[in-house]
């Protein structure tokens, strides 16, 4: 398997997974399930829950076991998509390919559906022991790790940074802006590689390996994204292009321009790459992956 | 002590647990924690985390353990006044007789404090063993039972058949209105003595005891509130009253009349006694508490 057929296999397994775990259609109250579930199944490259699958196989475990972890993160990244698409927030019409949330559910009912999936997640996390056989200490060190990331510190710090430096992206210097994105999206991606690893039993040594791998693919991520907010097309994203640029964020592409943005976000994946060097033939997956990534953009 | 004077210094505890647990104002950023604090502190009976307190002595527990716990519903409860508050909602000004948090933070602020109340309550739970000594499996089992309560089939769940029922108030049978206010508020107060129990190491039996009395106080706090909305005045209740005629939302009495909602408060009041009345001189503080409850609408 090369790095995108291993990616798709384990997509469909943590999409099977989300729809596993998630609520019913039929279930009462009908409509909040059928919200949370068209915004977290059918889309997304799951990139959140194959790293924490990679990350688990990295460390020597069996990636089947992570797979509920993987579900886990999945909710949150698509609660945080279904807030951050509020008219009060970036108030964005499309995700995924598809019209967002709110348009198709009303503004009430995408806040509570968000609400259910960050909620729902946890409930997945507290039912480790019995979903993957986590030790429950092991499962409260991922509920830990997973809330802080999700927290202040982390997404929802992220977002607010984001919707203060609105406007100001001009004044931004790039510290300001990695810090934004290291809470927006890089603690989530953080998150995910370390409770991946910690399903797969990973030693200190690996975890800090693979906390760092995880630290500089977020970075990687990111830049890419914004370039690809510049260079790419609506139809290929699912959510619209240029839109960054109109609502004047601050973003890798504005601040340092194309070409210095394309060769930051190449030098953070080589150093990826150089963490998981030391876990040999274990790493190889997690560094295709991260090159996989980069080459988005092209 | 009285029942009184029991809950307020409970009440205080619980306050003191909140300010130490939140993330301090200062830190980066601001305005998020401002937020959060602003309608998580300074107000409130407390009601759900001095439930869990009493709960857990009612089990033969340290009271002092539940705290944590408490402090975690406490948030959880904030941010769904939050989030119910919102225009897209409830669309409610005031709250505890403050300005509700998006009037003053903005909406995207609103939204993003109860979503950080919501995951801070978790990383909370998440070190419960930490932060009360409880054993890894139980906390775990208390997550699990407060996200079930948090989730669509409680809070969440309730809120979204609320919304769906208003207008339609008169076509409601009494089976439904039962319905919605067991998951828009009796399941957090399950949850609450149901995590004090835990913490305070309940056998099944008297689990089960305090299970019942949880769901009957549930009930019984439910019709005091609407009458309360009925006959209650602003000042004294810190939200306006009127609001449930005015949004011709189903409630107690206007299915019932005031007359036979009392009665049924007083019904649910002595049932939730008699589940107690078995635990001896350790249930009495509950029955106090829960009788109190009931006098609020005199």
């Amino acid at each position: 398997m090369n790095a995108v057929q291993y990616m798709e296999h384990w997509a469909a397994r943590v999409e099977a997974t989300l729809d596993q775990l998630l609520p019913a259609e039929h279930a009462a109250p009908p409509i909040i399930h059928r919200a949370m579930r068209y915004s977290t199944l059918g889309g997304g490259k799951r990139l959140r829950g194959v790293l924490a699958v990679s990350a688990c196989a990295a460390a020597g475990g069996d990636p089947e076991r992570a797979l509920p972890v993987a579900a886990a993160l999945e909710m949150i990244h698509a609660y945080s998509l279904i807030h951050d698409d509020l008219p009060c927030m970036d108030d964005a019409d499309l995700r995924r390919g598809k019209p967002s949330c709110h348009k198709v559910f009303g503004e009430a009912m995408a806040v509570l559906a968000g609400d259910a999936l960050l909620t729902y997640a946890f409930l997945v996390l507290g039912r480790l022991p019995l979903l993957s056989g986590a030790a429950a200490p092991t499962a409260l060190a991922i509920i830990e790790e997973v809330a802080a990331a999700a927290g202040t510190a982390g997404l929802v710090g992220g977002q607010v940074a984001d919707l203060e430096a609105e406007g100001r992206a001009k004044q931004l210097s790039g510290e300001e802006l990695r810090r934004i994105h290291a809470r927006k999206t890089g603690a989530l991606f953080r998150a995910s590689v370390r409770s991946g690893a910690m399903v797969g039993g990973a030693s200190q040594e690996v975890l800090a390996a693979l906390t760092r791998y995880g630290e500089e693919l977020g970075l990687a991520f990111q830049i890419t994204d914004d370039i690809l907010d510049v260079v790419g097309d609506t139809a290929a994203m699912g959510k619209r292009a240029g839109q960054d640029q109109e609502r004047h964020k601050a973003t890798y592409p504005a601040l340092y321009g194309l070409e210095r943005a394309r060769a930051m976000a190449q030098e953070a994946i080589e150093r990826a790459c150089a963490a998981v060097a030391p876990l040999n033939e274990r790493g190889q997956v997690l560094a295709d992956l991260v090159r996989w990534l980069g080459s988005r953009d092209r």
